[in-house]
């Protein structure tokens, strides 16, 4: 079955790139570097749904991206997760946290609204965030 | 170096068995069906951080513990997160979710105070899960 992205995720997030399995995606929220992966694979909602040899790419996307982050931004934590209760489809968020950010030290999620970044803030992120993950990345 | 438990991991849950590489372990919330994988490495505090070896096994185990866990209890969703940002040792939470529970569509982090099993509740728990474990788990 051909691969559809949830609008939600279309709506929420830009693409930065594709790894061998999952599109890799901005989240329009400037509080945080937030990526999310996203499989490309028809009807799946969870991880344990996966071919085994799909949930080794994922875990060595997700790996390589979780470093590559943590890197670049110097997190203090990331946030590694699968969630999934408003949108079924598929998605493992990564998200650099600081001891500083303004949610820390809970959770991101529905704590504070979305700040959508502004003007060109979202190109030198995707720039920045594509350069750090090249050596893996396809930009088609 | 030698593994030791982090203390608010201790006190929070109580251990179910072994798997391979983790502690399989109950958190004592009666709220949602939720078990940790405590992979039994030293020092680490982010998946990245465990060689390509563990991580391969830490994605089979929590596979294989999320789809028993999804059968065993009639999962609306499966949560499934390694966060950390309290306790910095690594542990992956796997919570069972339905649309009736008290804290749906929000994530349980932060959101309602623990409610910890009542008199046999635990043991009956851990019986249960134990058994829908049984071809990978052990008991020492």
């Amino acid at each position: 079955m051909m691969f559809e992205l949830h609008p939600a995720l279309e709506a929420d997030s830009v693409l930065i790139g594709r790894f061998k399995l999952s599109q890799v995606r901005l989240m329009n929220d400037a509080k945080y570097p937030w990526v999310l992966l996203v499989p490309e694979r028809e009807g799946v909602t969870e991880i344990h749904q996966l071919s085994a040899e799909d949930r080794a790419q994922l875990m060595e996307e997700s790996a390589f991206l979780a470093e590559k982050l943590a890197t670049l931004f110097r997190a203090d934590k990331m946030n590694i997760a699968a969630i999934g209760n408003m949108v079924p489809q598929l998605h493992v968020h990564h998200i650099v946290r600081y001891k500083t950010d303004p949610a820390w030290p809970a959770p991101v999620w529905g704590k504070l609204p979305m700040k959508p970044y502004a003007g060109k803030e979202i190109q030198q992120m995707i720039e920045k965030i594509r350069d750090a993950l090249k050596e893996r990345l396809f930009l088609k």
